[in-house]
């Protein structure tokens, strides 16, 4: 057979690769409608190289605020790319004397990689038990799904940390935000914490809260 | 800091908690576009707690029909709020004499609980071994996916449960009705049971079907 | 064919059955070793209709203690027939004044039924939004998996509720007892939640815990 | 670089590869303890090209019985490859006048190909529909998850299909086995069914049930 | 009661069956958008037994091309009943001569039957183990997801199989396709290969490639 | 009620939680059995902090050989407490002139951020699109399950990137390994690739294969 018609039929045989390729990917249409699966794929053909990076994590976070930490997300709302994936990541920065408080990933398992700094680690299982270290640069981190984890700033100088997570969409729940910055009732926020009347008021002040 | 400076500081971070939120949930919009894993999930601005709360399990059933039982379900199509999230419930009435015939759900566990009255409950597992009991009020028993299996009333009064299953959309199929309350012709129904032409006859006549 | 053969052919059929039955089910050995996906299952033949049946949800839990509640599982340390089946439940009992507190189940959505009472519940998204209502006997309310809710006594008798899980293996994450029942250093419970050293003192005396 | 110390220096990656390979596959050991997700896996160094090779599926079935067909499988306690991988297959063999009676399937979707004869299929959905058609050689049938469906002969030949299961273990519920065929009391089968006394008890004999 | 109205109750209990019935199965809507779970489900009322059943694997696909082999996918591309339900196939032809040449299934482990001829087929692990045969008629082979496979015809006769996946949407992947048939820049193929400019050159030619 | 009662209350408590807790995560125990889902869990009296713990990814891998790259796995293999948690990591360090060659995960999607250096990474899909970028630190680049990708050093000083997987066990199958480096027989890696004979024997010496 001459090249020329080995190239034909190696032609007809992409069109067959084309037509029965599979959904190796699902970048996201954010402006679609969500499933319980993620969003709406983008139609192949519109998608690009650039929907497969992302370049967020690589500018550091304002830590002038509260917490002297920021969390920059790579999740499917920032990086549409990784929609039906399985995977996210995120950039911690935690400046001296800053923390990302207590909270909870409800769908996602986090894999956390200090990149500069030193930064104390924790979670608490569901036996009660407390696991937590003090990770230097290079040192890695798990916080399995669901529960509750904290990272300090553990040193004179900003942290930095680059994490991943099991899920597109791994949510973050931060507790003193879910109790005192929002319009959960105090009495109702007294009841199911134990905390004081002053302590909840002062707290709700504190992170904007009401009720 | 002064704490109006925290206060719209922590406002910030909240923005940050709001543009990265997790999809927690994913309330179906039935008049939405089915899928694998479920229906469109309804606008999150839209969604309220009434989303979440279904008041139809704590009405009794009427039982005034051929079985003396009702299933009253919670499945996605009733109560929105399950779509995606691997749960659902529903409530069996059973009257004296009455029953839930053989049936399975093709896609889910079901976890029983006799909330009132005695109910003989059984599956039948596809090594053909036979599982069954008579319960008492507050008494549990589990259905394994897909399993044929029954709940028959074993008292002198209507019996009550509470029966929640591993999946958002379980199904029912009934077994009489799948084979005599269709079209399926009755030879087809004879050939792949063994029963005879007259029995099938009977009950297709009895339960509505053709054929 | 004479029915006697047909009888034979179909033991031997049977036999097929037998030797091709699928796992519809992994009653848990509890005494056997843990993996990702459960436990070890019990070997088959000695699989019994008591390793399908509960009856610990029938009986009120014991009140009489701090939250005046109590919380009755029937996970798979329980119940070791929900192994491997995406299901599990539980009853509450909540006495006037008593509260099932702030907490998360890291690895399911709990579906809850009031049996008896009045009830109210509520959950926090991770948008921060909180969605809570009062429940009076047959409402069901929806807390989507690892999202902070409770259960607070609405009326002035003791509620029930029997609760379902997607997951044989829930969790239980109440936040106070994770913060004040264990050793997590008092130091560290204020940075991560913005408390103060005396509320944080008062309740690790309170509940128990050290450091 | 010359190509020796090249040589050695893949060695020292092929080393790597070798430590950091996934379990690309779990062939079962039959011996061994069964867990919800499958058996133990056989150690990879004892694994050998036969273990993903089965020779069954190429020899017919003894159809001299009862229902003139016969199933040959090739599940996980046939084939011990497919552990794990979310697949198995089968074959069928239906001679002139045989059925596979009514069954399910309950924990796995089949996509039958005709590949000798003609043959009759069909299922029925939970919302009663009844699919069924005539299938000549070479056309394939789909009967979803869990869902009531039948094989019968359509020719005068035998007709030989090889099915394959979305499951490793995808388990046989023939329904008039799972009623007639064990110790099943005949008053609850007549209970749970609507069939009559003298055809329950006609078939328990037929098929070798008691009781 | 008079079966009139056993046959009324009856019919209302269908009703609820109706309005409860699960998404037993989601044959795609090819027009619609594509989920990470799958395409849009047709609507239900719309679907007929002809969306279940495929006949393109019934026929010798053409094997007068370069490879001497075709692969007629039942993907959900061309079998759009099989979307959502974890289940796939394909038939091959491998003429004298032909090869299916080495790829991989990124998302869907591979069940081969074989049903005509003789096919010498074979997989490499991650661990760099090499495992293959020549399977003659009624032989069937593994080949474990995501692995590099291929199969060959070994013999003097066209050898056809049928197979299945555990996805309806497997993908494949032509290694030497991905290499030689596309854009991807000579100079990066040969750095990420290490073959030799003029081999890159002489493929890229032959299969269509540029750059 | 004095404290002292309520402390022991809440020790009740504690011991409910204790015995109904979850299993939270399950570290490996690469001693024991693998199962398709994971290793068996180590007993959690057993894990102590440092089993969430990993230092590998801190250390520069050793780039003195014939890719000048190097692959630090923290897979469950290196790092077992990752084992059930659906997340892995690794580290590259690529010198100048180094590349990570052509290669697949067959079970899972990964996640590159590239903390110092330039890097060229890239993948082709299913339906023969090449997507590749030079990517600067901080810059991110998904690359789809089971899909051939690779990385090549984009500058002159080594690039260093920490990768993420959505699999504690992502496997990783290095293409020209597969032909090159083992005993599959050249003709056989002729006849699948189409490279010509000299090419593979060049190749196979080069890489240590026989055959």
């Amino acid at each position: 057979m001459p090249p020329v018609i080995f190239l034909l039929l190696s032609l007809l045989l992409l069109l067959l690769l084309s037509s029965s390729h599979a959904a190796d990917f699902c970048v996201a249409d954010l402006t679609g409608r969500l499933t319980p699966s993620g969003y709406e794929c983008k139609k192949e053909a519109a998608v690009t190289t650039n929907d497969f990076v992302f370049t967020g994590l690589g500018k550091a976070g304002n830590t002038s605020n509260l917490i002297k930490a920021a969390v920059t997300p790579a999740f499917v709302a920032q990086f549409p790319g990784v929609n039906g994936l399985g995977i996210s990541a995120a950039r911690l920065d935690i400046a001296p004397g800053g923390v990302v408080p207590l909270h909870t990933h409800p769908a996602a398992t986090e894999f956390l990689v200090v990149t500069q700094g030193t930064i104390c680690a924790g979670f608490i299982s569901t036996a009660n038990n407390v696991y937590y270290k003090s990770l230097n640069t290079g040192d890695s981190m798990l916080f399995p799904q669901g529960l509750l984890h904290f990272q300090v700033n553990g040193g004179g100088t900003t942290a930095v940390a680059i994490v991943s997570f099991s899920s597109p969409s791994p949510g973050l729940q931060i507790t003193s935000f879910a109790l005192f910055a929002n319009n959960l009732p105090s009495a109702l926020v007294e009841k199911v914490t134990f905390l004081d009347d002053a302590e909840v008021k002062k707290l709700k002040k504190l992170l904007g809260g009401t009720g």
